[in-house]
């Protein structure tokens, strides 16, 4: 629906040109004149307000939308029920000499800061503090000006709104919809807070994980770096720089790639051995596991990026001149020679479930990612987003853990591929992989699986045996 | 913005450490300490709440999160305006003793069942029954207690809720929305059953698919194994059992893509041609007509899948040993008999739109699928989602049809590519989707066309002339 | 949640054969007994609800539904307090003459119109100034009979309403959720004319980026036709016309993909250049300037449809016979001359970066794709969406430019390469992306950065010193 109504919008009466003069909607009053100020005033006027700015210079005139009246505060604070207050926290001062005029009016904060947690406490609680007698409302400091006036609103359709009032929140709701944009309930004035740092975040969740994949990709390129470029260099005087372009990639990729996956699954594994040791689960996780486990999802999909990169450098495979030359070579070599090697069964199984093993386990990676798409994981109940990502996680891993295995299964012994002592990459990138899923495969042994489940339905050793009959059945318990 | 309240929750104020004790909100009260009771209690007073706990044993208070009050159950009532009873549906019947306490309170019914439509009626109704006299709101029970408590509540983030008294309703959706969970109102208490039966569902629309697609899959496979595998073995002892990975998965996911493809088509023409015989669309389909209707989405989705992974095993050809040997070995062969092949222009043809139609229809398919994605098909209208879905499916059917003719039109009479009297696979797996198509062809022929459409706008055969006229323009009629 | 919501009513209340009659909700009244009519009173009746029929003629009872009551339309207006006007727009003038029994009461209008802005004034409106004692709400007009009828709701499950009486209008919301649709409220009376035009829509935003793609595609197409086709049949007597099903597409989608990326892009150039000459972002952009703008994001993905086929078709090159012929011919040549062919780490390194680069851009493309996902662009920030859609965009626009140079940075002034004095066609797709970069790069330079930052936070060139230093540091100024 939000397109929906952004695009219903877009085509008709929220457009600069088609102002709609038929209608005029209540009056509403802005003070401050500053940029989003004019903005707003704009947009309300296209959409049949009436609007009255409020200002320190009433003349100063040819700044406000044509249409639009501009008065001093106490003026035009008495025209209307609902003033949205476009002002820098830091002027909020004025407005305790307005208080009078300002009582039992709607007063809506719509200011930003510059940096997060800026002041102890929000911009609209201190603004409720300052005038007790007003219903203060937060609103509309997630759009953005420059799109209010554009009407290219896709990301910032959404008008986070709260507080107290319930008749004010609902009067400045109705304006949101007026303008074309999703009014958003978060609750009481408490969520001011995190309203006014929502628009100053950065991807914040996203942070932790793409750190982790950036050390790992950088690791794991100069070990790559070490062996297949430097190695062949200082032996053997080959200059094989040109692998630097998609054939270390392509082997940063899978192997970073598993290891970012595995590390999904590692918190949830390391929480179960925590709840065990400690026979509850009313205890606190450490920090840094709590950190973790809130960000497998996106660290799950940084681990699909990579094996998606990894999916395109495999398949072009046949198209690089390195390769088409090197497949030349040896065609030429073969019939020269005159030799004829005979077709392989073992090969052709090895070579055919290894590529199978990778589709399949590349597959349900994709519906992992699919399935985290907020509209799908919104659509599914908490029984089948823990089936999902719990069973197809451990699936998928068990297929990229096989396929690394397949490929490299009979070089972990062979000491002539290590080179300076180095063993393949490849047997690295599966230590973290099998230490997981050996973990898991203890965890789900009957006997220990039933201790977890206890703990997880409330079950604590610490508890009397009469408590614990009393729990134990179900997690709904009397 | 389900999404940003997540994020916006997860960073403050809805995490255990970061209890926020400054602002106290009103009262809830809890009836019943077993893990969800708890679990609520502990989010309730991290979100500015006091809570109270109303217990049997009211002394048993280790159980209870530190913050809240335990009482027995009739003083803990008398505190709050609002009661969560988080107690199993089997222990209600105390409750009745407390009738006179909790007389115009608002009682939240949180209960699940441990199978869908347990009882004859909903707890919620039950509950309502017991206690006339109380506001009922079915809540909650679709959020995980674990989710609760870890914080991490990706699909469990809706609350649905319902009941019969509106303001009952709201006081408990303002609730949610501190607690950072997005409540939806599903209406009056009767949708109560519903929402119990919801978070005991897995998948219950991908079952009648997966068992259609699980059937095809494996009667093609043997299919496949028998012509394939045992045939060379049996007549020519040799041993092809290599093409289980992939070449005969590779000839399984086309064939089965394709007759899924197909199914999801068949059942509207079956529908049109019901409704053309009786002449009426006021007449019921056959149940079974009416389940493989509302299943057609996720068989689509399904066979999405199927072609997915036929497009990768496909484009992993090159890389494979067997296809590289085979390659190889018709190279030397060529070189060594002194032969050139001259080139063909009707292969390149052949070949070329053989694998054009593949990709085209594979493009199509895609877009079907993303055009399925909820917040996709929310945001276009009912005609433009027909268009994608009848126009572009149709299309699909057409382009991957014509790609598994191209690539098997002149096998079909060849009698010598037999094997045991078993036509190649591809010939079978025309069958449906070229009688879907002929079908949908005649169906579109103009006055058969005009009939259906006369129909579907309320037409019906057995009305007066009188009424027809009045009715036959257009869908809203007077 | 509209998925859960939907499976929930398929699978129990809504579900014609489980008509719930046990509880009966209020009465709702129906004038017209048409198609739309009748449906969405089957719909109410199984939903709970008793439904009277306001008909001009209520003896030809047989059209209702069974359970429904039939009266004329004073009579069952009586009855219940919101009646549904499921009449044509022509044939409201029969409800003057009820003027007195619909006092008061909610009028719901359902009605569509045959094309967009048929009427001055949308049909509420118009309903409204018919009756203005009653309380009219648009609501309805968006969900198919059909749909209605037959359960499948996928895309209709939205109702949009809107109304000037806030209590009338949570009446409707209250039918709408019980009928298990998702209301939506879009504001006063005013929205009428959008919710009435929307589902008269096929993709209006879409039309522009697709005829501009279409264009594109023609002359390109034709432009290969001559120097690929023509020319080789002119001059040398060669067939090429195979080429005409990959090799020319395969050149046509990547040329186009590149030219629309660009054209994503220049529009914000020509923006930034506009404002800077004006000094001003308080004047109008040109109109075809905001028409292109605002279809940016249907280009882009035009833009990446064109990508991913370009991508498939690439990988499909090593299958394909033409591409097969031409690699033995070449092999058995080189075995036959006994020449080898040095290994030439020049054209590995070229090779592999002209791959690479085209990979990445791919990878980018994709995620660009996948943030214009609305549930997915709804879950970011104003801040998030510009530095993806922006910094990531660009870095886009750069990776592929850079794959289309390599490819050919040897190549533009090799004129032997001309066919009939035509340059080859990857040569003229690089003019606008390289225009647009260069333009890009301009304007980041700090100086006119600053420049453009200061004007779009509101600085205008004409303003007062003082005004100016008002304005100058932030947005929200005072």
């Amino acid at each position: 629906m939000r397109k929906d109504s952004e695009e219903m919008c877009d085509s008709s009466n929220c457009f600069p040109l088609q102002a709609m003069e038929s209608a005029k909607l209540e009056t509403v009053c802005i003070f401050g004149t500053g940029d989003f100020g004019r903005s707003l005033g704009l947009k309300l006027l296209q959409c049949g307000y009436s609007v009255i700015f409020g200002s320190r210079n009433p003349k100063s005139s040819n700044l406000v939308p044509k249409g639009a009246e501009i008065l001093n505060h106490a003026e035009a604070a008495k025209k209307s029920a609902i003033i949205i207050i476009a002002v820098h926290r830091e002027h909020y001062d004025f407005l305790r000499g307005l208080a009078d005029v300002l009582k039992g009016k709607v007063l809506v904060d719509v200011s930003n800061n510059l940096k997060i947690n800026q002041y102890p406490e929000s911009n609209a609680d201190y603004l409720a503090g300052l005038l007790p007698g007003c219903k203060v409302v937060k609103a509309f400091n997630t759009v953005s000006a420059w799109a209010l006036q554009s009407g290219t609103l896709d990301a910032s359709r959404q008008v986070f709104l709260c507080g107290n009032d319930a008749k004010a929140k609902e009067a400045v709701m109705e304006i949101a919809r007026s303008l074309g944009l999703m009014p958003l309930d978060q609750g009481s004035l408490l969520a001011a807070n995190e309203i006014e740092n929502y628009p100053l975040q950065l991807f914040p969740m996203w942070r932790l994980p793409c750190y982790i994949c950036a050390v790992f990709t950088v690791l794991i390129f100069l070990y790559c770096l070490v062996t297949e470029v430097f190695h062949p260099l200082a032996t053997r005087k080959e200059d094989t720089s040109y692998l630097i372009a998609i054939s270390i990639p392509n082997r940063v990729f899978p192997v970073v790639s598993l290891i970012l996956l595995a590390l999904c699954y590692l918190p949830g594994i390391l929480a179960a051995i925590i709840q065990l040791y400690k026979g509850t689960k009313y205890s606190r996780f450490p920090d840094w596991l709590d950190q973790w486990m809130l960000c497998r999802k996106q660290l799950g999909l940084v681990a699909l990026a990579y094996a998606f990169l990894h999916a395109i450098y495999t398949l072009v495979m046949p198209i690089r001149y390195y390769v088409r030359w090197w497949t030349n070579s040896y065609l030429i070599t073969q019939i020269k020679d005159n030799a004829t090697y005979p077709f392989s069964n073992y090969y052709a199984w090895l070579s055919d479930s290894y590529v199978a093993l990778g589709i399949l386990g590349f597959f349900f990676y994709v519906l992992l990612g699919i399935t985290s798409l907020p509209s799908v994981s919104n659509a599914v109940n908490w029984r089948e987003f823990r089936f999902v990502q719990s069973k197809l996680g451990y699936l998928t891993l068990l297929l990229c853990t096989g396929h690394a295995m397949v490929f490299g299964w009979n070089r972990f012994l062979m000491v002539t591929r290590y080179r300076w002592y180095m063993p393949p990459v490849y047997t690295l990138s599966l230590v973290i992989p099998c230490t997981v899923l050996v973990l898991k495969l203890l965890l789900i042994i009957p006997c220990i699986d039933n201790r977890i489940t206890k703990i997880r339905q409330g079950w604590e050793r610490s508890l009397s045996k009469k408590s614990e009959a009393k729990l134990k059945t179900c997690s709904v318990a009397f």
